[in-house]
């Protein structure tokens, strides 16, 4: 049983066409925005149990674990995404990679090396921020590898992640998807406030004008790489908190579907409780 | 400018004498658990704001980086610091390493090989759950390496540390005091709840046999170790939220003493807000 909200955001298969998505749309929610705060806030304990679960059953030897894939252009919300909904649970149970452009190292090796390298250990809740996906989006729009390449990556993509899934990964890929006019608001406010000039780079206006070639790169990606086993989600990311909630939303119900149990006592409980009750005094 | 909690905290040189600090006290706090709760709460923004100029200063080359270690006996509350402490910052810029009993290949090393390996890179907050302060603590309890290892251990620790703080670290080293009697109570309380016995292991309960040995060794360490660039800080640790306050306290100072200030923009500013306002529509 899913919610509401993932349940809308899943992508059906066959032929990908975002512009037929609103980027300010909230499907699946009712509420507005002090709503939408709310119920994100409200689902950060059980995120908070399910995830201490999770990390317990590695103790009993379990290899579950789950890898989150978030991936949108720049200013979509990766990082707002990690803040406010990942910053829900501990930070002992999570571990967030970051994906950069690839080192020389890097390209020196298939383009899921440096992937495998960033894998979750059992127990985890894994987040890549960016992925493997920018081989067939960046590396498609700007022709940073063969058309043959690229073709065999989406096969290559689809392979490693059945054998993450069958290795005891839920795998969940969300796409932050944010208009054009939006980015262009959110990239004036970083020019507009010194605080945030950090956050800018001019290339980021120049790959706006990718927009079109970046959206068809997006379509083919989701379109070949949306399984049954690591379905894609279209998130709508015009509306920070929307999103926020989505994403939460997305990992709850995936960490619901896993019935995850405490582990049972490997010792005797009952002798170990008599003998902290009865030993020597301490001090 | 430090605070009252990190000024009461901060050990002095010369000898070490645990038995005079009471873990059950809050130094340098005057309020009751609602108060010190809701004075880690009020902490976060302005956390948040200082993890964030750290994170930024990083894009513009800076080295600084801080590392939060964090030693105590079992049950001493590393983990709920990490929770509710390190939780209020943002999990980008959070790198928390656990040091668990070492492999077959880190003993193959020097002590300080797998330490290395788990230093938090430039622009980061790395919390060490357990440390290089393990390899004169466990280890001269239980004879792990020879005394005269041992004994080499204190100095080359000193140096090691001075040498982060050479290439820009902030080392703050927390002990977390708790009490025999608490860390009983505390066993107690995981026997007592099957959701808490994967947290329990039978030998917790050996190891009490040798809490005064913990002690002189805890002592010894404090004592040699304790350095005007890499102090400690005995926290009191039988309240829970004293010891997450005084914690968050202490990274504040810590960051408050950095001067931390937002990176100025390496690009035209006037001349990219206009490359924005004047471009093409995009779609």
């Amino acid at each position: 049983m899913t919610s509401a909200i993932a349940d809308a955001l899943r992508l059906p298969s066959g032929p990908v066409d975002l512009t037929a998505i609103d980027p300010d749309s909230a499907p699946g929610f009712d509420g507005k925005k002090a709503d939408g705060k709310a119920a994100l806030a409200g689902m950060q304990p059980e995120l908070a149990d399910l995830q201490e679960r999770l990390w317990a059953e590695r103790t009993a030897g379990s290899e579950r674990r789950v890898l989150l894939v978030l991936q949108g252009m720049d200013t979509s919300g990766k990082g707002g995404v990690l803040r406010h909904t990942i910053g829900l649970v501990d930070p002992q149970g999570v571990r967030i990679t970051s994906f950069k452009a690839p080192t020389e190292e890097e390209r020196a090796h298939d383009f899921l090396w440096r992937i495998e390298k960033g894998l979750p250990e059992a127990g985890y809740i894994g987040v890549f921020d960016r992925s493997h996906y920018e081989d067939v989006l960046i590396a498609r729009v700007h022709g940073l590898a063969d058309p043959d390449e690229i073709e065999r990556r989406y096969g290559a993509i689809n392979e490693f992640e059945a054998r993450l899934v069958d290795e005891g990964f839920s795998v969940l890929k969300c796409m932050l998807h944010i208009s054009a006019d939006e980015q262009k608001a959110r990239l004036a406010e970083r020019l507009a406030n010194p605080e945030k000039h950090w956050k800018f780079n001019p290339g980021d206006l120049d790959e706006r004008a990718h927009w079109p070639a970046y959206r068809e790169a997006y379509e083919i990606a989701l379109e070949r790489t949306g399984t049954d086993i690591a379905p894609w989600h279209v998130v709508p990311a015009d509306k920070k908190w929307f999103r926020n909630l989505a994403v939460g939303q997305i990992l709850l119900d995936t960490l619901r579907g896993l019935d995850l149990q405490w582990p049972t006592a490997d010792f005797d409980v009952t002798a170990e409780t008599e003998r902290l009750a009865a030993e020597a005094p301490v001090r």
